[in-house]
């Protein structure tokens, strides 16, 4: 669609149609709505200014992009959005030529901004492109930005960073970045002062017009912008992030400027639909639902992992004042908000900041706390290097529990939790263990709750399989279940929710073979595994795990220590690919992970 | 030592003491010299106000900590310093009861800080004790220490954070923040006009208050305070770090606020030793030298590593434009100083920023160049997450140049460099390889110079294993290097720096064996290894990496798809323990390394 010769009115027609057609096909197919509606102007601005094929429009997080995405050739094809095969729900170069740069982790946009910055100025092409960053106030707590805001202010290139301020963030706002830009509420008044004031004192000479501008920057203590123009960076602001006369206006100021600049728009979350209007959490991320009562259409399906956390959590929490424990702004995503409210003074949301969550709690452990750290699998990998430096070299009884393990679904390939198994089992000190299903969880949690030393919990999206299986025993550190022993050659091992899927493709086979619930991944349950080997020389592995490194991965390690040479491991966890979006049932199918599917392939592996 | 009774001039003595042994010690042992030097004054001031044992004392990095390990009983064992079985580097909580964390890493110590200032709260501890964090202004370039600040503005929790800002960092002060630091050089000279004038005002009554204090407020935008105020953290400063009555002063005055404040004090980075004063980089971390003359002890051994990854990087941006870089605060370490140099437009030190510092350089990938980022293996830990979604799910031609990759030697368990296959190989879209001598290095940089996906690059602090293999062949996409066939049954598998101490260890044997240089863990040379297993039943790996999902775990992997089942692999890589600092060589001993060690450890498997 091309806006470019479009006037107010036209525009203001476009960001109703954007709005209706997002409205349309999110509340069929779920997705974010809230900062995709409150962005559209913004959105609509940047197109009316800028190319997005010549100029790098930078998205953070990207959840925001629909707008980008309607406006750029996809407006049919965003029926499709986030369902398997369909469009994804950010931003793709895959997908299009007008979009730069994936993101679905916060905060990366202003580092992006700056390589692509360097590489305009390296090519000598500064008098026609500009990287264009569009960020939320949320992703601003993020250490990453200070580091790339740092370099960008000492190297003064052209970019310019608009920052959608909606005061919201994902939860709440949170933190002193949060007061800091709220101080701006009395921003619009202080400018007209200035303005006054200004024009004033110039008539009486230059004495005057020190003073002047004396004042001007006391004022400036309370504007928000004085701490990126600390840093270097041009501040202009704050205005109205829904008023497109104004921030097509702002924009070609920026563009003319020839600097860094950031320019604060202030905009109301979920504008244009008035059931989600300002509403914090709620309407974020959210799954289909009726345009009219804003009721969600999903039935309530089976109790979810998460759900079973928070109750957990809450349970060990009445029962021992040591436990502690953070989230890193996801507090209804990892059912921490039960735990914030019931516990304010003891558990804490310090936003998107996962380094900090995770050491700030070391130190807690090191005070003789018991801190769980309760961050997505995916998010974890922000915080790789504090578990390692800060956690384990210090062998602190923190439990990390990881929400969100294996496929997510409609999220997609930035979310998917695959990789936590292989990056955590190499360090030293660590245990890993998951559970299987609701009992086992909350036993899992149990064992996590005494242990003296550092551990791993994941467990999945969603619901655990279902399954008829024996009760779960007590969890005891590097031990398995042994769920069913059979006189067969055929053994199959589970970890977490994998022990569901195998009991789930067993349950379509013929023949019988036994099944082992491994329960930790490290350290291995080994006397068990020795003598299983010794009667069982198929085993098959399911888990939600990256194969590389991951857990068959672990059991191949320990064969191989033990010179156990004839058992031969087949390993149904995730090939060497990066999962797309989509209905996860869809997404497991075409991975071949349905019951059905393992069921074949087992059966034709055994033959074989 | 207890100094709580001490006078100013019987302080300043026990400065001197303390440096004459740091000093006395470092020249012999090596060690991190100029920025403990510089902090004396500011810990014997801590140690004169605080007790250790009561109050968590935070050192950031802690390669300042010298002088507060000599005032915790550890003053003779001093002359053990760095040494294998002798005194850390860095604080260590085992060492002594008066370190409360470990680090090594930077800019940790705020979210320590407000970890410890949490468990102080919930214990109800606030009157009686307080985290006192010192932290030196190149650690403030790292995100995390804002998403601490974040926090600690909002809960304005006590903590007491001490700035030692010397304006060197390791290397050179860079980016907005340092700029921001040095205003202060103002700060002496403004404050006197402030209180002069505050004076002054206060004789004119209310009205004449009021314009005081907005007078004030001006002031301060040219003091660094603001920003830190801006957050919620008050600010004193800039005072002298080196005169003690002032130090002291502060420290009792920040003690009796009871909420975050920053002290900032200006130091003189090696202060104490001429030789060393005001110098930037050379003297951060030091060798054995001369304190007469300041010349280095130890003769120059043979090319090392970093020297020839220089001399290949430098040949390659000659010949291609496209070819940028980025070190994270590390340019000689990481021997990028000559690239910074010759080509400033296109190669930046980005200060300790690694997550900035990968994704910045993944836009400069979309844009068509060819990235170097060149950070230390146990450094690339904290990218993690960026390497994922930002290098890899875009699938872009950025080259990771991992430096001390292995053993580190002297900076011990905090530095050691032993994860990156393990995390780096569950990676999607990822390459992995090593060189494992100096043509080898130049090849395999040609090789990564013209690939056009990400790959990840890890070479050895000091030398190579010198030997008189044949030699090395150009770089090939999944292809080994079979160094020597033979009909033995034995076969050596030798990865990077692993090739040579394979090959050392054979040289010690009396049977033969075939010798294989992997190059590529990842992909790995599937149609050499299937061959050879035809052949060679026994595979010895040697890799300077972690075991749990490294190298053997990669073969192991390999052989179990290939249902190749009568091969056994030994693998000689690191086993599940955090690795301790000394000498290379004697920490090498301890693992059973050394080739005499590995020659008999073969012998032995061979045997039974």
């Amino acid at each position: 669609m091309n806006i470019k010769n479009n006037n107010i009115a036209e525009l203001e027609k476009v960001c109703q149609d954007i709005r209706e057609r997002i409205l349309e096909v999110v509340s069929k197919n779920g997705g974010h709505l809230s900062s995709t509606l409150g962005a559209t102007e913004i959105i609509v601005a940047m197109h009316k200014v800028f190319d997005s094929e010549e100029n790098p429009f930078i998205f953070d997080v990207s959840h925001q992009a629909y707008a980008h995405k309607l406006l750029t050739g996809r407006w049919l094809e965003f029926e499709s959005l986030r369902q398997f095969g369909g469009l994804s729900g950010y931003t793709k170069p895959s997908e299009s030529k007008h979009d730069f740069f994936v993101a679905g982790h916060s905060s990366t946009s202003i580092s992006l901004g700056v390589g692509a910055a360097k590489s305009i100025a390296l090519k000598g092409q500064s008098n026609t492109r500009v990287p264009i960053a569009l960020i939320g106030d949320g992703s601003l707590t993020a250490g990453m930005v200070y580091e790339a805001m740092n370099e960008l202010g000492d190297l003064k290139l052209p970019l310019i960073i608009i920052l959608n301020d909606n005061e919201m963030s994902i939860a709440k706002p949170i933190g002193a970045i949060s007061r800091v830009l709220s101080s701006a509420m009395a921003g619009p008044f202080y400018q007209k002062f200035r303005n006054h004031t200004k024009h004033f004192l110039e008539n009486f000479g230059e004495g005057a017009h020190y003073i002047g501008k004396r004042l001007e920057e006391s004022l400036k203590l309370i504007t928000p912008g004085l701490m990126f123009e600390e840093m270097g960076i041009e501040y202009i602001g704050p205005i109205d992030g829904h008023n497109l006369t104004s921030l097509i206006e702002t924009l070609e100021k920026a563009k003319a400027l020839n600097k860094p600049v950031i320019i604060h728009a202030q905009t109301l979350k979920g504008k244009g639909y008035e059931i989600a209007e300002g509403q914090h959490e709620k309407w974020h991320g959210v799954g289909p639902f009726d345009r009219k009562s804003g009721d969600a259409n999903k039935k309530v399906s089976s109790k979810s992992a998460t759900q079973i956390y928070t109750e957990a959590l809450l349970h060990l929490a009445n029962h021992n004042e040591k436990i502690v424990g953070v989230t890193a702004a996801m507090p209804s995503g990892t059912g921490m908000s039960k735990l914030l409210e019931t516990y304010p003074e003891r558990f804490w949301d310090v936003a998107i900041a996962e380094q900090h969550a995770v050491t700030s709690m070391a130190a807690m452990a090191a005070e003789g706390f018991k801190p769980f750290c309760t961050i997505y699998s995916t998010f974890m990998q922000r915080a790789y290097d504090q578990v390692i430096h800060d956690i384990c070299l210090m062998d602190l009884p923190v439990v990390l529990t990881m929400d969100r393990a294996g496929i997510v679904g409609e999220d997609g390939e930035t979310h998917q939790g695959v990789f936590d198994v292989s990056f955590l089992r190499a360090i030293p000190n660590m245990t890993l263990l998951a559970p299987r299903d609701e009992k086992s969880f909350h036993q899992a949690m149990g064992f996590a709750a005494s242990y003296d030393h550092p551990c791993g919990l994941r467990y999945p999206r969603g619901s655990f399989y279902e399954n008829d299986l024996v009760e779960s025993t007590p969890f005891v550190l590097g031990k398995s279940q042994l769920l069913r022993a059979t006189q067969s050659n055929v053994l199959f091992i589970g970890y977490g929710n994998g022990v569901g899927r195998a009991e789930a493709a067993a349950q379509l086979m013929d023949s019988e073979m036994s099944l082992l619930d491994l329960r930790f991944v490290k350290p291995l349950d080994e006397e068990m595994l020795s003598n299983l080997s010794k009667t069982h020389k198929q085993w098959f592995v399911f888990s939600d795990t990256s194969k590389a490194g991951g857990v068959a991965s672990a059991l191949l390690e320990f064969l191989n220590d033990q010179n156990i040479l004839d058992v031969s491991v087949h390993s149904f966890e995730y090939s060497d690919k990066f999962i797309t979006h989509g209905n996860t049932t869809k997404v497991e199918e075409s991975l071949g992970l349905l019951p059905s599917q393992l069921a074949q392939s087992v059966k034709e592996i055994i033959k074989a």
